[in-house]
């Protein structure tokens, strides 16, 4: 099953089950997506009865899909923890630059700003290229209602959905908010969301172990700059990060769950999914770092499960505020 | 203006409009306080025309109010960020117990879980003793939608509500999440919140500056742990706390924006807003340390203006969860 959101002027948009070729959509009876997380158990057959026959182009009121009228999947959360779960990425960046190693054998993760996810072909106002203008290409997950102090296999029962995540980021800000210990707020601006949520089963055999084995094809002004495979190398699974944020809280159905940038030790053939990995492993072979992002640029991410793309394109340019 | 939320089994509650003393109480026509926030300049009119038909026992439906069905202000936010802008608290704790200095003129804040707010009343569901279970008496603001980039001057003008927070915090995961730089996710469960949200002009001079001169008494197991001036040493007030956060990002209406522990280096006289800094001080002072809370332990929070309690008081025990 495939979903996505309509934007229609409210806040949450309309909830669309939509095609595997993403050429049709119907409208969903529940409303919104966070209505839908909301009671899962209850419109999950609902809304699969309409994918079937969404497939088949028999849906009530189905019609021709417009990408660009498309908001966020989820265009507003209650939630979103986003963790660093590749770390290949920790490791670059630490030898690049210098830096001490986190000592930790726990999930690293952040609660970043959920009030605003922006879509996938918005422009993204930022206030200033000296900020360090970045992207983080990312996978993660959306939970219906967790209970606090799930263990990691009940977790996977509560992984409703698997979206595509740019993570911008702003990196003159970050170490400075880093190194107070208290996570970042200026450095994390509003998040992007490729337009289509899937739910784990229509991703096969790629879906395993809590993890997605999709390939996170990302282009910079139109060159290639990373496809790297968001299962390989992934220290914890979601559902071990979800039992990870759920140890002293219950999470709220509609929660985001996210993977970080992902990575690889195989970098040299297939690149990274952050300017700053990028510029990590300039430094680190002596070459002068690629530039941050500049007003006017454009970056596109797709993440493929074989030849599918199941979360659609993200395609975006950074303007200034 | 004093605003309460009460409980009518739906997320958000029914918005009701308070009088000065506490006894009674109207429903707003607008129904939750997060639609009031939505569109404040259009609703403010009515709500204090309501608000005067309160006090003087003449507004429609008026009734005695039980603040045992009150549920916070926000049950629930789209976004909550803590500050924590009482340098004499850092400067505390990195004395006790030999920490680094964080090294930063900026001020320093986290965002946190915000998709739960408990009520002032209601039992505190934690998982375990040894997290070291301790309370964080605060202040807090709630703004209408701020633009990104907005100066302090600008900032003052969106704060709408004035609320009183205790900002539950997990002592023994604490550090462990703060040494990584990503900030806390399980350090930080739910926050409650007083009953009663007030309009800043209610509090007179005790509003200035940004600052609200109350002063925050708090008992444990009807003790007297602390009585703090929430203006006296706050280094940044609220609208530069604001502006802060807007640096790269908009608030949305609703955003609750926290001071952090109250906090004084007069504490020899009149205590802490915290367990830890309580326990900084006795190790200092070469005591030992005074107990996190155990299971049935309660604390009681109530921030005066003079002598008036416009918050409301938090009265609550921890519980197993």
């Amino acid at each position: 099953m495939r979903l996505a959101t309509q934007r229609d002027g409210t806040p949450d948009g309309r909830l669309l089950v939509v095609a595997r070729d993403g050429a049709s959509a119907a409208l969903a009876r529940v409303g919104t997506l966070q209505a839908a997380l909301d009671r899962w158990t209850e419109v999950e057959a609902e809304l699969r009865t309409l994918a079937e026959a969404v497939e088949v182009g028999e849906a009530p009121g189905q019609a021709a899909l417009d990408v660009s009228t498309l908001a966020a999947p989820l265009p507003r959360a209650w939630q979103w923890l986003d963790g660093s779960a590749y770390p290949e990425h920790g490791r670059l960046m630490q030898q690049a630059f210098d830096l001490p190693a986190i000592e930790t054998d726990r999930p690293l993760m952040y609660q970043g700003m959920s009030d605003q996810f922006l879509g996938a072909l918005d422009d993204v106002p930022l206030p200033s290229e000296a900020d360090g203008i970045d992207f983080e290409g990312e996978l993660g997950v959306i939970v219906d209602a967790v209970p606090m102090g799930v263990t990691p296999m009940q977790a996977l029962e509560h992984i409703r959905l698997v979206v595509q995540i740019n993570d911008w980021s702003l990196r003159a800000i970050a170490p400075v908010e880093m190194k107070t210990g208290f996570g970042w707020v200026q450095a994390k601006p509003a998040c992007s969301v490729a337009p289509f949520a899937v739910t784990p089963t229509v991703l096969g055999d790629a879906w395993r172990d809590g993890r997605v084995a999709a390939t996170l094809a990302i282009d910079l002004n139109g060159k290639r700059f990373g496809a790297v495979d968001g299962a390989e190398e992934m220290a914890f699974g979601f559902h071990e990060l979800i039992a990870h944020a759920a140890r002293t809280r219950r999470l709220c159905a509609g929660t985001i769950v996210g993977s970080g940038t992902l990575s690889t030790s195989r970098h040299a053939a297939v690149g990274s999914s952050c300017l700053s990995e990028g510029r990590a492993i300039d430094v680190i072979s002596g070459r002068s770092p690629t530039p941050f992002m500049r007003f006017g640029d454009r970056v596109r991410m797709e993440a493929r499960v074989g030849d599918w793309p199941a979360f659609g394109i993200i395609d975006q340019r950074v303007v200034p505020a």
